[in-house]
């Protein structure tokens, strides 16, 4: 079993000293480094809520280390290894895995609302590939294996320690019929950020726990317990004992931006009259039962109509709302938030994590509402002399 | 001539009220505004570089307001006006324009290095479309005819004037051959964060000159100078009278980050002993000359290797090199730049804009050397109790 190591301190002290600080906890002083990694993983853009299946660079991406790239990510030469406690160890080639059971399954996936992301760290794409379930029956699990490691390709420095991406899942999460290895993303070939050649997607889960650039499957019989199990946890505080590793995804809606942005500030214009706001709501495995739309920051809330489906038992529904006579003028916060089948609701700030930037509250949508003869473009000569951007 | 227009004075304030300040002149106090835009407008992930053509989702982008959805760009519906002083105006549907001659062109595009990006504004992709010309051809340019003004589907506000993105070229530029209307992507559909349906591409030429998401292109008698053609000058210092438009790509060259990232800050480990280092280079329409590499932080420059040939002739070249002996504990910043073939060297801080945050700078990568033994994953057990990331 591959396992993490920490670095000594002069290491951590090097690449300490080649950086700039941290992040601070006020608001607006990101980093250098918060911006790079913005630049690297990527959101959502919003817009794309209004297609039911999120295009592969338009997905969030969350990205530890580097992509790899180069033969051990190769069609040709790439091999998945599943050993440990099982009776047939299997070293399998692209080919031979793409001549298995062949599923596609429609996943809404998701991160925290954290840096570097606002609101969209976020997609849904249809991936396809082939159930785990199978292939470890063909392994023949042994009985006293009792979590299956996934170890990526990627590798990394992270809390100090030298690893490779590794996450586990108990036998049962695994053995669920949902569970694919996955080598297409809505019908084309998995990108290399996506987690080329090969990569887990266990529907319904947070993203972290869906392994790209899967190394190797190793069942073992004592709990894993690495660096990318120990950061992913549902905490009050730091060090809190009552912390939960995080799983499935919880209640969250997002509206598609209305009307057009200010390119700098991303607050909308909209005309005056009858706005139609629509966006995307999931709950991971659990059904959304209703979406509420608010017009003014929170304080009072409609409900939104559903669609008459889900995009997918663990992918997202649309809903539609009418904002009825929208005042030229005016400035609003247009905010969703949604209601699970058990009843959870997305603002529930105890299930926060004490360093997540907002976990579940609501999206806030900053509009200004303007005049229909402002809203069209007339045609009017541009403005002179050059001018040149704020920035 | 669809034009832009300036909105109100309250409209602007209003804008301006609903968010947080702007970026002041400080290095490491990015506003949420620009780690969201970061999100939006991502870069290349700069250990792409390894790869000939760059795929779909790592290719940099800049989408100034939404991405367009809907009837207007979708595949049955989508018309491109070619109109103004053109004998035979053309409405022409994505059939049309598949049936006519089919060309692909490898190209790498490029913006400055800018707000959100640091390095990696940066793609190369095959390019498949058909040539612009012949449809100019067949519409007929009137002889009063000095310039093509492209107008996208995208709408929003920038610099307080309600606009489609608008962008226009010479006759003479856009009649070159290598100018296509394009609908492919390194093979594939062109995505919509690319321009699907259908975008320019003008290889050689800095990337807001490639307009997304065409609406129409119109021919016209006098020199369009809207807000998007002010907006990306090279200029010393603001209102500077003798700044010149963005045209050509200028002479670059990036490495890919050796070893492995520190996930947050992204400094580099490597193993001790001798580093392969690898890139490339590029000059728009000009090929490269030379590329030197420095590890020491610029103090001196060794000769790289360069591919026997260039990507294409608007795309960039690999390089390669051997940093020798390098000793544990050690710290470097390791450098790169490219010369051109008419001798215009990467550094020429003469050209910068005064707004742009590091233009043609030599890119710097700081790396940190550990000793073998630290640099591999020998399984030792894992550190306990749980910790968290430092976020």
């Amino acid at each position: 079993m591959e396992k993490a190591k920490t670095v000594s301190k002069e290491v951590r002290k090097d690449v300490k000293q080649m950086t700039f600080p941290y992040h601070t906890d006020k608001t607006d002083d990101f980093t250098s480094e918060e911006v790079n990694l913005a630049n690297r993983c990527h959101g959502l853009h919003l817009e794309g809520l209004d297609l039911a299946l999120t295009p592969a660079g338009m997905h969030y991406l969350l990205i530890h280390f580097d992509i790899p790239t180069g033969p051990a990510t190769a069609e040709s030469t790439y091999r998945l290894k599943l050993r440990g406690l099982v009776d047939r160890p299997l070293e399998l080639s692209m080919a031979d895995i793409r001549r298995r059971p062949r599923v596609s399954i429609p996943v809404t996936m998701e991160y925290w609302t954290h840096v570097p992301w606002q609101n969209e760290a976020l997609g849904t794409a249809v991936w396809t590939g082939t159930p785990l379930k199978d292939l470890l029956e063909e392994a023949g699990l042994q009985d006293k294996a009792i979590e299956l490691l996934f170890t990526g390709l990627d590798k990394g420095l992270q809390g100090g320690e030298m690893q490779y991406y590794q996450r586990c899942l108990t036998i049962d999460d695994a053995t669920r019929e949902e569970v694919i290895l996955a080598y297409e993303m809505n019908g084309q070939p998995l990108l290399p950020q996506h987690g080329a050649p090969l990569r887990l997607i266990v529907p319904g889960w947070y993203g972290m726990t869906n392994v790209k650039w899967l190394d190797s499957i190793e069942a073992i019989s004592t709990p894993f317990d690495g660096y990318q199990m120990q950061a992913y946890m549902f905490t009050q505080y730091p060090g809190d004992p009552q912390g939960k590793r995080m799983r499935h995804l919880k209640v969250r809606s997002l509206m598609v931006p209305p009307g057009v942005p200010d390119f700098f500030t991303r607050v909308r214009l909209v005309e005056e009259g009858n706005v139609k706001l629509k966006g995307r709501a999931w709950a991971g495995p659990l059904a959304v039962k209703q979406v509420l739309v608010s017009v003014d920051g929170g304080v009072t809330w409609a409900e939104a109509t559903l669609a008459a489906k889900a995009v997918g038992k663990f992918a997202w529904i649309a809903w539609s709302f009418e904002w009825r006579n929208a005042r030229a003028g005016a400035k609003h916060f247009l905010m969703t938030k949604a209601i699970d089948e058990l009843g959870n609701v997305q603002d529930n700030a105890e299930e926060w994590n004490y360093y997540a930037m907002g976990a579940t509250v609501p999206q806030s949508v900053p509009v200004v509402v303007v005049s229909s003869p402002e809203w069209r473009i007339t045609g009017k000569p541009l403005p002179n002399p050059p001018r040149h951007p704020k920035l």
